[in-house]
């Protein structure tokens, strides 16, 4: 998506040689309009397979998964990392390890919002080491529901997440694939 | 908003007196037409306000943002709850303490993102003891932005946080007030 990588050019900031603040327009600040496009960009991608449910992860997928949404016109639910106390048997659960975050979250989703009758597009910010994209899959097959396949922003194609969820046979569409970037060469993107 | 009212009664679950639960439709699953609803009402609230951004807080808060932000033609910008270690004066930052999950978080905005050339529309899907409002609003201070007032979707209006922060002359537009619950008798609305 031609229009999302020359914003990446012109406002992403590279930090060493795996860091992409993207903070400006993607999840910090928020550039809907941006959103809007990147939305009529999963639909393309992803029209005709049936999608009548976004799963998106709190926080920084959130906006992006609901003006999908809108593209979409379906729900979105987004997976929690739990806080309070959940009663056995009314979640789907699972762990996803935070890279940046250095620890390892309970995340959940009530099993009233997601089911067997369910095609599922799971919508994320991030792909870099996989973590929470194999941990909403893990949610959807709990739930029985259907996978379209999982949409997300920004790849960072030179770690080991795409490669392996792709590997399983699941549908991986980045909209911007970064196959290296340094803060003195900025990024290179895969395609 | 009679179409949130008539939402809140078939599908809000009361529990005790003063849990309300809308996870079908406003903070769990996603109820993206509703949202659109919702933003437009905001609009007609705040139209003419000069309103060129609009600050919320991850994560329920995230997805009514954005949609209204597409009625506002601006940014949105969600203040994290903060789990990563901040350089002091790259942020602006306050504490708020969660009623619901019995803590305080540490909550902050980086500066580039909120400034004195900003006025700003808070959005969030609950006002009830009016914490996370006021967390917002100090926020906003720290900034010198101009404050347009807050939306929130749902008041509690039986809890004290929508009163102290109209005492402080804030405008505070609540699209759905509820006077009281019960699990007998459901939500009685305020007006």
């Amino acid at each position: 998506m031609e229009l999302l990588k020359q914003r990446i050019r012109r406002d992403g900031i590279v930090k060493g040689n795996d860091v992409l603040k993207v903070d400006g327009f993607l999840n910090h600040q928020m550039d809907v309009a941006l959103f809007e496009e990147i939305g009529r960009e999963f639909l393309r991608r992803f029209e005709g397979c049936g999608v009548n449910k976004i799963l998106t992860i709190e926080a920084s997928g959130i906006g992006i998964a609901c003006i999908t949404a809108q593209s979409f016109h379906c729900p979105v639910v987004f997976a929690k990392k739990s806080q309070t106390k959940n009663i056995a048997g009314q979640v789907y659960s699972t762990k996803v390890e935070s890279f940046t975050h250095g620890r390892v979250y309970d995340v959940m989703v009530s099993r009233q919002y997601l089911g067997p009758e369910d095609t599922v597009l799971i919508i994320d910010d991030f792909l870099a080491n996989g973590a929470a994209l194999e941990g909403l899959i893990h949610l959807v097959e709990q739930a029985g529901a259907r996978l379209a396949g999982a949409g997300v922003v920004i790849e960072k194609a030179f770690q080991p997440g795409g490669g392996r969820i792709r590997a399983r046979g699941i549908r991986v569409e980045a909209l911007a694939r970064i196959k290296s970037m340094s803060e003195e060469k900025g990024v290179e993107f895969a395609d």
